[in-house]
């Protein structure tokens, strides 16, 4: 079988399967066995030709006239998305953000463990948030390399951000959740996927100025 | 001068204005007058030929030679996006994730002004947290009617997210920043932004299995 080079995925197809596994989960709660494609494009809003078409990138799926096994879809994004198996993560920088993705449940339903939470500032040192102690950057290479840490998150201050990265990277991480509001200069064998609050209010500010025009029947811009 | 149906803009075009903002306000504060497309798309890893289709959707722009006004460019895809206005916003639901959002100096910058935070949570009522008094949850629809708020900032649990929503959008909100964890039915005339940790996660533990998988010749999947 002869699949499509992975690089050339479309981004928008691999948010799509992250839509399409929510999905998937929730008929696995209502002990739903088979989907088809039009009924889990159209609960997103989607066609089934885009399903189709996404799903077609990874190799085939489904069963004529029967659909999807539910399951067995799951299962297989799960292995493409790579959360399939067990991540160790490392947090750096435990402001307000910080604590709170510390007692974020999401990660360990998506196969992360946090190993350990790490902060410049002697005070919060040494202070255990949702059952993690605070450890000094100065343990970071050593915490990173001891349990084999590929993912890292990104909580600290915009002004620190690209030499903490430098250092994760150099340590062995080969992925970062930046929610620091800045970008970041990493090796291309790097990945990074920005968390970035102020450009999501942008393209909400956009939709509601344009929803308001649209009815009011004025011209954009 | 005719433009294209705003509701035809494809959404990444939109994720990369803010990208060209930001880039923008940089060489702004550099003190730079003019870009030309080919060095504000370089930066951000873009050809000079996307840049230009990206704008072409809004009009006209830049100078034959020249390129860009800087401080032009800037004011028009503020104006694009309506962040050029001030818009007052609710935030609901005071967790952890809340108190950082709270404290969360980018609203501001995006001219978003906070003008009240509620919880359900009797403890919580009449708490002060980072200048914001924490409100009922039976004084939104007074509180929106009065500051004509029409964003909201949602970080309630998911069980409850999509009563919160529905209350909202009848006390006047058109745009929803959401932050709990499940997907939310509203009417077509309002927005929704969903900031999904657990997506970026997914979709970070692909890039980084795929990197692996490139790097040791392994096929996908």
């Amino acid at each position: 079988m002869d699949f499509v080079r992975p690089e050339l995925i479309p981004d928008p197809t691999v948010r799509r399967l992250s839509l399409y596994l929510r999905q998937l989960e929730q008929l696995q709660k209502n002990a739903q066995l088979t989907v088809n494609s039009k009924q889990l494009g159209g609960s997103l809003g989607l066609t089934d030709a885009q399903v189709r078409k996404d799903l077609a990138y990874f190799g085939t799926f489904g069963h004529p006239g029967v659909g999807y096994n539910v399951l067995e879809l799951i299962s297989r994004i799960k292995r493409i998305l790579g959360t399939d198996k067990a991540w160790n993560v490392v947090l750096v920088g435990v402001g307000y953000l910080g604590k709170a993705l510390l007692s974020y449940a999401g990660f360990a339903a998506k196969g992360m463990q946090l190993v350990a939470a790490f902060d410049s500032d002697p005070e919060k040192v040494g202070q255990v948030l949702s059952g993690h102690e605070v450890l000094p950057m100065t343990h970071i290479a050593e915490i990173i390399n001891r349990h084999e840490c590929r993912l890292a998150i990104l909580t600290v201050p915009a002004d620190v951000a690209q030499d903490v990265a430098t250092d994760l990277v150099h340590a062995g991480i080969r992925g970062i959740l930046n929610f620091s509001p800045t970008s970041l200069t990493v090796p291309p064998t790097v990945a990074v996927q920005a968390v970035d609050v102020a450009l999501q209010l942008e393209q909400l500010t956009f939709q509601v100025s344009l929803n308001s025009m649209t009815r009011s029947g004025v011209r954009h811009p």
